[in-house]
């Protein structure tokens, strides 16, 4: 629970937000590659997560890295939908969170013609 | 280039099937969360390369993890679409593959009422 990681999701989760804040730099960055949307600055990545709306519950699957550079794999429920994010964080020397890439990959069906030896119908399952 | 992860998405963009074959465990599991589908197997998992339509290239942005677990983000290029990849693998000891985790998440739009500082239309970008 030391891992910088670890401490900002438990944060994130507890809605300790002076603690989330106190995890990320002042000028970090908060990026959604899919919609092409940015959020500049800890205050307002701050403000997005207190007014985000739903019961959102957050469970870390896997922290995966070293050093500056950490993936975070997450399962987040919110009522009955479940939805995985994928994290890509760097942090700075002190530890600080500098940049916070967030992916949200959603359920799809596979494309026509799959061979028969890709198996179908195991359930999404985080290990 | 020595870190196995490295040298499996070369051997991949080379079509280097039997380099491909020698970096998997020979039970491998390849799963696709999204879809729910899942390959067992080395043998299937290339052949499921080898006859993937299209003329992909793969271009690795980022590797991170430490020892038996590692996090990859790609791009790739089939034509003019661009996909993003995010890899989850899992090595033994030997540094074989035992199993490699693909997400491909889609560009999307984002949810009415954003607030006025999230900002938009950047592109998306790796780094």
């Amino acid at each position: 629970m030391n891992h910088p990681v670890h401490r900002f999701y438990a944060a994130l989760e507890a809605r300790a937000w002076t603690e989330v804040a106190a995890l990320l730099a002042p000028d970090m960055i908060y990026e959604l590659p899919q919609s092409r949307e940015r959020i500049s600055g800890r205050a307002d990545y701050v403000a997005f997560n207190v007014a985000y709306p739903g019961a959102w519950h957050l469970s870390v699957e896997r922290v995966v890295g070293s050093g500056s550079e950490q993936a975070v794999w997450l399962t987040v429920t919110t009522g009955a939908d479940v939805a995985t994010n994928l994290a890509w964080l760097t942090l700075d020397d002190a530890g600080l969170i500098t940049r916070l890439v967030d992916f949200w990959p959603q359920p799809s069906e596979p494309p026509p013609h799959r061979p028969p030896y890709v198996e179908r119908g195991w359930h999404l399952g985080h290990q």
